[in-house]
């Protein structure tokens, strides 16, 4: 019955199987943790553009040269 | 003033008259049980690939296959 | 399968019964005009504090108290 | 950098320790299957009142009753 | 540490300097009102499709049709 | 039209005006850089129990003590 939504960037280099294991993951960590039922678990998982995520004020590329330099 | 966000999965067989059906109904809920101001709600309706979204523990289309077996 | 959030003020007078209405339209909403199943559809209602609740760059009271004069 | 919302019913249960539990092992899921940077990966874990929680067109309480029922 | 997503309507005119704007102007707002961290300030732009956004139980670009003819 | 979520730690300290600058602010931010129509600009501030917030892989609190001794 739990809802877990995971939002990553869309790198292109996700693949079906990995989708997969995050959505496996997820529904047994609510398992485990708090003896969820699994039939009724649902994981969505949201792919957002690069230019559409930022962090620390700059679209993430941009975070992330930064952060390099540090 | 209401905001309803449905989330479905993209299965390139929704038409846009589904979709505006799914507004209209949406919006007409929220007058109808609440008596909501219709002219600021707002209806988001998120279409996300088969692939991302998982039920069960399982990407959906292998757990629609699975419910077939049962 | 499908997933509907509903983002609504508390306003502190939503009954028990108008907060199930609200999940079975959603939920016959979904049904009827996507044909979707209703078993596996998780509705969730978010109650947010009027403070906290913005529409035209007010404050949800005080755009209804702008809305009123108007 | 991922953000993971995990949605549950507010049923009163939930230890701290389980709540540190599901972070972490929400973030350790992102850093094994796609090797993200665990120290900008936020999770956000929102309790739902049980009335506002519908599952198959009914309150998950009266929902879980029908379940039982099976 | 907070996570703002910001929902528009896909119109194919946003460039990648907007987006950087409104990355850099949401994080600075955290900043200013509650003096927030901007290092893990996570801002998140959704894009929607016009016929996949409502508003007063019409697509938006039926809504700003009878808008125009008010 | 557009739609702003902000989601903050539930920290006691924030005050109403702080909470109408945060809507205030991020419907200009939309209006100045996109030219949208605020009257229809949606702005929700969702308040999240410390516990319930997690960077890093840790508990908020924890991860902030952890940064302290950096």
């Amino acid at each position: 019955m739990p809802y877990v939504n995971i939002k990553i960037t869309k790198e292109g280099n996700i693949t079906k199987e990995q989708k997969a294991a995050l959505i496996k993951g997820a529904t047994d960590l609510l398992v485990n943790v708090l003896h969820k039922n699994p039939a009724s678990t649902v994981v969505v998982i949201d792919e957002v553009d690069l230019d559409n995520w930022g962090l620390g004020g700059d679209p993430i590329l941009v975070a992330r040269e930064k952060n390099k330099k540090k």
